[in-house]
């Protein structure tokens, strides 16, 4: 499965994985395909170092990549305590009741809440490029907008291709014009952060908008019909996030989590802004309906909203309460019923791909596929 | 592009064409598609009489087919009298306001709306088969559930083959229970009522579920190469219904509407209550913005909804007050920028699916295509 881009990153096939763990991510790269590593949950540099050391140990040569999430506007001199000074106490409070009816018990002394604000803000991401600009990555992602225009530069200086993920033609085009390689093309239906424009619109659109950058389709794929689905609208390649949280190399904290994943149906997502305050595609709980009820207070913009919840949705995911549980997931999510491995996956979407092409040929009246 | 069931109906190419014009339904299957002439509009059975007389004058033997909106529970003896006296005076009044604040002048006496409640009842769908199935049809779709046994019967002893929407798999597979024989897979981004899941996922979904019956694709199709992904995704055709209204042989009443349709981008829809009391697709207009805030009264359940609403709609559409004025549409308006004959976007389908045939060729390292 080779288009102009997996083959100018020298990957066999145009799939690209992003991930929050780095075992997944060597798995990816390892299989044939582009392994992207989610930068967003490391605060501590070191722990970065540590998790791209890791990777180089274990990708045996293949390319792989890095996605920050770091804000183009630069909000200079702001910490996390005059973020925190700006939340209501009502929406505290709101929290608190939430937690206290579902008899969710308090982190211990000390504990850090694994959803943290900082990772979303500049200075951090730009630590983390320092640390991930004395690796071979081949990738810079970000999923927050254009990167800065020194960021950019910093890569290319590099030979490391940027790609930014867009949720609509005007976005993308935006993108275009801030020196970006490659633009994602996140449909509806994605995990995380996503606009209303599904895929199968959204796709071709991004991709005549920025001719002839490259884009990748991201949403609503998990398998190689999906693959081929969104190669036909022009992409030159996919990019998959939930597929892998139900892997055996994932490091999901909860078997709970796991096993809500594995039950979920493409009906069971939400796009809501509890999170983070920007409407993200995830699984449908009693904690996001307490959110978009309209007899609650209301989410708060990003980035309060993100730390407004962290220490909630660190209590709710160590003691797994089951209700409240959810993560960041895409409609593909109704196709997640086993676990298996990244290698298994990797060999279904590639195989089914290949039954695809047959079909779409058979179709077409091109015998002898 | 032939599958099993584009050679069972008789047509050169599975795409299927679901429209309210006669000559478009007509111009689409001389094309070598499907047309669907949607007969809900159709409250007097003489005028769905003319216009299936015409359509056999101009389809040269070509196959066709007729879609109704019959709902599979029976309402015994309610007349849209009983309807009508169930809305509250608070919508009435909130529907005079928001007329008055934008000048939408009274309609003439006697001046009948176009939409009326009547078309969506049993029992005219009932009428509107007794015409129908006069006729040659070799297709009766229903819009809203499985049509009931005895209907499925009926067309089924004329060899009438049945189709019926649906948004999710569990709806899917109730079709096939009640033995329809080809499920119309409504994707999140289509025009007209809609569920949340969107085509690329849902596609394959409902083809799973209700295998080995054929499954249409509907939702955000509107080129050649969404064509080939919809077959791709596993279905045995592609279902377009947007994608018409802006064709030269379409007859949308006013020429405003048609301009709004060629400007709007695939942002520019929403999924609202507004037009019958569940989400449908539509164009974003201000008349849907007052609908859908949380200051307002707020949509009431169908039938009523569309009923209420049906004078204002036919007075918004006739004197053409621009910022009310919409349509059902799906996404792919984005893509509607001029007005073309159905043979042009007929041609430009089927020669965009043979381009993305050979680029799925390409990619899949298949040479010689």
């Amino acid at each position: 499965m080779q288009t102009e881009l997996s083959k100018k990153l020298g990957v066999e096939h145009a799939i690209f994985g992003f991930t929050p763990f780095p075992a997944v991510a060597a798995a990816i790269s390892r299989a044939g395909g582009f392994g992207v590593l989610g930068a967003v949950r490391y605060t501590a540099p070191d722990d970065l170092k540590r998790d791209l050391d890791w990777i180089e140990g274990h990708v045996e040569g293949m390319p792989y990549g890095l996605d920050v999430v770091m804000p183009a506007k630069k909000v200079e001199g702001v910490t996390e305590a005059d973020v925190e000074a700006m939340i209501p106490q009502g929406h505290r409070q709101f929290i608190r009741d939430t937690l206290a009816k579902y008899g969710v018990p308090e982190l211990a002394e000390g504990e850090a809440s694994g959803w943290r604000i900082t990772g979303w803000m500049e200075q951090v991401a730009r630590t983390q490029l320092d640390v991930a600009f004395d690796y071979p990555i081949k990738l810079l992602a970000n999923a927050l907008g254009s990167p800065p225009a020194d960021v950019v530069e910093r890569a290319h200086d590099r030979g490391v291709l940027v790609a930014a993920l867009a949720g609509s033609a005007r976005h993308a085009v935006k993108h275009k014009e801030g020196g970006i390689d490659i633009v994602v093309a996140q449909g509806y239906e994605a995990g995380g952060h996503t606009g209303e424009i599904a895929s199968m619109v959204l796709t071709p659109e991004v991709v005549e908008a920025v001719d002839p950058l490259p884009v990748l389709a991201a949403g609503g794929i998990g398998s190689g019909q999906q693959v081929a689905a969104a190669l036909s609208l022009g992409a030159q390649g996919v990019w998959l996030g939930s597929i892998w949280l139900t892997t055996t190399e994932a490091e999901l904290p909860s078997p709970r989590l796991i096993q809500k994943l594995l039950a979920a149906g493409s009906g069971d997502t939400v796009r809501s802004r509890a999170l983070t305050g920007k409407p993200a595609r995830q699984l449908r709980t009693e904690w996001t309906d307490a959110w978009d009820d309209t007899n609650g207070p209301g989410t708060l913009p990003m980035p309060l909203q993100g730390l407004l919840v962290a220490d909630a949705v660190s209590r709710i995911q160590k003691y797994e309460v089951e209700p409240l549980l959810g993560t960041p997931v895409g409609q593909i999510v109704g196709r997640m019923n086993s676990e298996r491995s990244v290698q298994a996956v990797f060999d279904d979407l590639t195989r089914g791909f290949e039954r695809a092409v047959d079909r779409i040929n058979r179709i077409a009246g091109r015998s002898g596929q």
